[in-house]
């Protein structure tokens, strides 16, 4: 097996720089989109042959050295008991917004095995078919990023719900937290247990809290949740969206790797970062859009800024974007794979 | 006249730290609303008398420290000769988006005077109603900041269209920004002309780039702008949305100010700054929701966080929020007023 994306996890020496790309099983494949056009797309995170189907297309076409499960991070959000939807045209809609001690006293905190069973069977079958081929990755929403559309019932551009009960109710507020962080701890737990070779932690929208709300407000429950997660001895990535501002708040994290968005210099965030956690990322998905040339020519750059660091699996700085030629995502693979043996 | 403000920007001595609030002019007021139940938008952005009533309700009401014209930042880029249109719903929408090179060829570089007379007329008008009261600050959008709207064609998330003429074509790219930069420095220099007294430089969607395009792609032209106002003895505010990873590229912009969003921690956006600029914020706009001794607490936390710098303007991390009650906001004001003088 290929296991350079676990070895650079752990800050080994490797021969090359490992990749793999956020929503790198996605609609830029028409090899998914082909099995979209037959499911939606809650029904496929609930199938785990379709699901694994998917999660391995990227590996086929792309070569990339790591899978991660198809999944949605919204779906132990709907086993707390909230109902889910996707619209094509708004994205994630979830039923009433829970801003009330009742509402949140209604959510429960769910067992993985019971209430989502698909996920972990899922990781079954692919660790079944990716024996001879990568390590799989399992992953969740960090706390605070499934309280915001637990709050807010979908997308947010200001999270201003969010906010106001985290200001005008921190109790209330706490109360929610740690409902969902000990949902996390047995969602991940679970995925491990069923075969997930490491895990990422998504804090898709943490990086829009001011530092003081999220040192003191939100990272007691993530350094909880991988807290909880290090008596197994898989990696934990740790990524929050538009990183620059927290970096030195992350540090303490706890997590093994520490993903970074395509806003910060690479070189920067790894001095902060300091020697004990390697780190992920961090092209601009948008720069897929461009010509060949420029896409080897910022890939080069990234590999040299992240030179230092403990281990660096390169990644996108966000999920790829549905419109993304797939010639640029393969071009993207082999030019980490060919310049970082250089 | 209370020239706090202008003595801030400059890093003089002041007596108290002075505060104003982007989009102080605006829905959270309801003698805004007022106004606008009888006149749509753009027409009160073109209309001196009523622009510059309600540019005044805010010092009245606040009693914040500094007046900014009211305006919006595509007023310039309708001038450009696109259309351009107010939709409640999706906010700006301009014309066909500009993403070839007959269409940036038929945009004009437009003489303020001749397009935009009803900008200088309120800014005239203020400056009078202003006079023992406080200074006026006019404004602008940075050049990629239009660019975006300009190659996008409105709103967007991220930005591709923009991006993609970026990395695929930079000459026509960079054609494009030649022309909006001519454009923003006759538009800021007739408004410093008519009597702005400080003009803010808005990079609303700046901070969406990686540093490396940042600075390479973007940033000659920002400095190109600012370099051209400093024949005017007014202070220039550069406040780029988002800019924790980008602050040690914008302390080179030459601006007077630097305005900081609520992502950053202020000590350090001081400390990464030095000594030579002063800075602006940087409290979330969400912290409006919460009660006024947590205002309070936020308020003393960022004045002692600037401590330390040339000169310090209080003001939100981004605009107010159209859903803030007015007694946060004048909570606000009067609690950095009197904490400052403490």
């Amino acid at each position: 097996m290929n296991d350079t994306f676990l070895k650079a996890c752990r800050g080994e020496k490797v021969d090359h720089t490992p990749v793999w790309i956020m929503r790198q099983a996605g609609r830029y494949l028409k090899e998914y989109q082909e099995v979209r056009a037959k499911i939606d797309f809650l029904t496929l995170c609930k199938t785990p042959e379709l699901a694994a189907k998917v999660t391995l297309q990227p590996v086929d076409i792309l070569g990339v050295d790591a899978a991660i499960l198809f999944s949605d991070i919204l779906i132990p959000v709907e086993a707390m008991g909230m109902h889910l939807e996707f619209s094509d045209k708004k994205g994630p809609v979830l039923g009433e917004p829970v801003r009330t001690k009742a509402g949140v006293d209604r959510l429960i905190i769910p067992d993985t095995e019971d209430s989502m069973p698909f996920v972990l069977e899922a990781i079954r079958i692919l660790r079944k078919k990716l024996e001879q081929k990568v390590p799989l990755i399992g992953f969740s929403g960090a706390p605070y990023t499934l309280a915001t559309y637990i709050i807010e019932g979908g997308s947010s551009k200001n999270f201003m719900n969010t906010k106001r009960m985290m200001y005008q109710n921190p109790g209330l507020f706490q109360g929610l937290m740690e409902k969902i962080t000990a949902t996390v701890i047995d969602y991940l737990s679970a995925q491990i247990k069923a075969g997930a070779q490491a895990v990422q932690i998504f804090d898709s929208w943490g990086g829009n809290l001011s530092p003081y709300d999220y040192e003191n407000i939100i990272f007691p429950h993530v350094k909880k949740a991988i807290k909880a997660l290090k008596k197994f001895d898989v990696p934990v990535i740790f990524f929050v969206n538009d990183c620059a501002g927290l970096l030195d708040i992350i540090k303490k994290a706890g997590a093994d790797v520490v993903g970074i968005d395509w806003r910060v210099d690479m070189y920067k965030a790894v001095k902060t970062l300091g020697k004990k956690v390697a780190v992920q990322g961090n092209l601009d998905p948008c720069a897929l859009f461009g010509p060949k040339e420029q896409i080897e020519e910022r890939v080069q750059d990234i590999l040299n800024r992240a030179d230092t660091a403990k281990g660096h699996i390169f990644n996108l700085g966000h999920g790829i974007l549905p419109e993304t030629p797939v010639e640029s995502a393969i071009a993207l693979v082999e030019a980490v794979h060919r310049l970082s043996r250089a």
